[in-house]
């Protein structure tokens, strides 16, 4: 993509209630626009980063055999009525009334509607464990948004549902999110601590709160530092190991304010270990058990013929709070460096352009044919703009990788840099092997 | 996939209100469930096939060079007001008080929203051309939703959109959509007729419907049949073949019954030339002008220095509408036939199962696994029923190939099967190279 053809409105006009970073970054370099209070556009730099990471999250969703499918926006109040949930959610449900005059919502999560779906479509203990999510769009009337996508509106979010017969199997169900969670997060780039937490108004009695450190968080945490140390990896996919894995994040404290009592963090944690922090949540994972089958009347036939409420629970990923939340993981002293693997490009090329010499540029779309070729997505920054200027505009677009053309390249040679590092001087093949790395 | 695995609530029970075989069929074979009047949830069946028309539609816009974007589905009435749309609108608009009383609404479509991002981020004639598209859901408050996912309320649509600096430049992004549209229907394997249409709310004076030919739709067309003739990849992608290609399409007579007049059909077209017929839109473009820019006052700089409004068309494509178009076009003889490059699998493996003999099971499971190394998307049918009801179950859920485990089959031979086809004995080997065609 050629940086003139790319719709990127990069702005220097920053709106008065952008008071942290992402919120500020996403707007100067054209990823969102407000169209409203708390609910935005993405623009194409924007959506690529936010289709990065929803990608990533389905991968790791289906890896551990959960089924993808899709959930529409607007809910019949009808089984929020028997969910006892209609009155007690409050004023953050945004209430419809349809032309017929139909009481309607936009769901702000979908424990009702999934129920629904499972009560007439599954019977038997024979098709038991399920494992189901979708990634849509909700919509929570906050009275407050701030912080741009962190806390807005409408967001997107992956959120999936498990149904097993047994609290035992329920909690197998739970340890396979929890580990592809943990396998989630990593492959974004984010270091995430699971952390026991309430269950709000979700409802259930086991919640883990995934949170990553970042000064700007809202969340108050209180850990024992040992807890970062824990190495996901050494896990393997069955249920001993998984079981073993939650014990071993579970015996280290770690919690979020909700849950903190001093005497209990001093008991438990040496001085020298105790880690007072902020964080962001990304994730939220709940067992719930028969909150919501019961009321609903999900029932399956167990091996001996009874009836009984399937066990449910819940987990979600806050697909576009995760790219507002890596910008604040990932910046640092002015400059953005996404992760490799949601970086809105490869790499950039930045040419030095003059209205007399198109040498360089010409270089540059060399550059970029051959790239591409190697299916690299590359971005040629082929706008009409000082070095220095075109540098302080990359540092917060962030593409981790730069082809700098100008006095130190020559021949088949190019400056090559990544950012917050020395750029040295190699050859394309070598550039694209590193690339392809 | 095991057949026992997915998520695939098959039922015999038809609510009354199916009165389409695309409707009928996608409740029978658990594509989808309804959750309230127009609404529904996509379970996992129907939502693979929607996504890969989605991924198909996507290529073909990024392939003429638009940007995907993402709009949110809650519009503030603000933007409809300055359009004047906000009143015209009527109820089908589903309109919607937030808790501090704001006026909003789910958007049924996004002319107004793009030009508010638009006017606020382009002001030169220098960034035009410019093609945006986000595929997004959309709400309309149908009084009498019915035929599934045909005529439902929330529904899962592509509207792109062309900003250019005159006239003329607009209509070579009009052409550039058309010539898409042709190829992205051909490449779900439907044949598309582009119709002179009238422009309805959307305004303007140029647009046309692509209307795939099924007894069931409710568009009435006619048409001099030789339009069926034009091949559309004879066309370039440049700006004189893609004139040709509309020029080519336009002067062979095809209207939908809006423009219809019995005169002039039978002026133009000779008596064994003629067809009338029924149709089903599944997609509508439109070049409107200054409609919207004007009004809302979206300005351009142009060569001169001087402001003018940009010139805007809009494009739909039906994403979920397509799932059903394309059964009603596929359907035949009691035999559902997925097109291979929206098959919710690639092929089935039918083994011969009983209770007291697992070999074809064996059998099947070791082919099933030839096949994924292969990246091969393969469903195993491992469930224990007898392979009379299997055939039907398959000739509803429409994977296009079989492999048939049962007394045909010797050591690495295997019945394979096309729908609609004769069967063969052929080698794994065989089968595997038929499969990757």
């Amino acid at each position: 993509m050629y940086l003139s053809k790319l719709f990127i409105p990069i702005t220097k006009n920053l709106p008065s209630e952008a008071k942290i970073k992402s919120h500020q970054l996403m707007i100067q370099t054209g990823m969102i626009k407000q169209s409203s209070a708390g609910i935005y556009s993405w623009l194409p730099l924007g959506f690529k980063v936010m289709k990065k990471i929803e990608q990533i999250v389905r991968e790791e969703q289906n890896f551990i055999g959960a089924q993808e499918m899709l959930m529409p926006t607007i809910q019949s109040s009808e089984i929020w009525k028997e969910s006892g949930r209609y009155e007690d959610y409050g004023e953050e449900m945004l209430r419809i009334k349809d032309r017929q005059g139909r009481e309607m919502l936009y769901g702000p999560t979908n424990e009702e509607l999934i129920t629904d779906v499972f009560r007439t479509s599954v019977k038997s203990y024979k098709s038991l464990p399920q494992l189901l999510y979708h990634i849509q769009w909700k919509f929570r009337d906050e009275i407050r948004p701030r912080f741009g996508v962190m806390r807005c509106k409408e967001f997107y979010m992956k959120d999936a549902y498990s149904f097993d017969l047994s609290d035992e199997d329920a909690k197998k169900s739970y340890n396979k999110m929890f580990y592809s969670y943990l396998k989630t997060f990593s492959r974004l780039g984010l270091k995430a601590i699971p952390m026991a937490a309430e269950t709000g108004p979700i409802g259930g009695d086991l919640s883990h709160e995934f949170v990553i450190l970042a000064e700007t968080g809202e969340s108050q945490i209180y850990a024992d530092k040992r807890i970062l140390q824990i190495d996901p990896s050494q896990y393997k996919f069955n249920d001993v190991s998984l079981q073993k894995m939650r014990k071993d994040f579970s015996t280290i404290y770690a919690v979020t304010d909700e849950k903190f009592k001093e005497n209990e963090f001093n008991k438990q944690v040496s001085k020298e270990n105790q880690m007072v922090a902020k964080g962001i949540e990304v994730g939220h994972i709940f067992y719930f058990s028969d909150k919501y089958s019961k009321p609903m009347n999900c029932l399956i036939d167990d091996k001996d013929g009874k009836k009984t409420s399937v066990k449910m629970g819940s987990y979600g990923i806050g697909v576009s709070r995760l790219v507002g939340a890596s910008i604040e993981a990932n910046f640092n002293n002015n400059i953005m460096k996404w992760p490799k693997t949601i970086s809105p490009f490869d790499v950039v090329i930045i040419p030095s352009i003059s209205k007399n010499n198109k040498e360089n540029l010409i270089k540059a779309e060399n550059v970029y044919k051959e790239l591409k070729k190697q299916n690299i997505d590359v971005l040629l920054d082929d706008v009409d703009e000082n070095m220095s200027n075109k540098f302080k505009k990359h540092d917060l677009i962030g593409v981790p990788y730069q082809i700098i053309i100008g006095s130190k390249s020559e021949k088949d040679n190019f400056e090559f840099k990544e950012l917050n590092s020395k750029s040295e001087i190699l050859s394309l093949e070598k550039i694209k092997s590193k690339l392809k790395l």
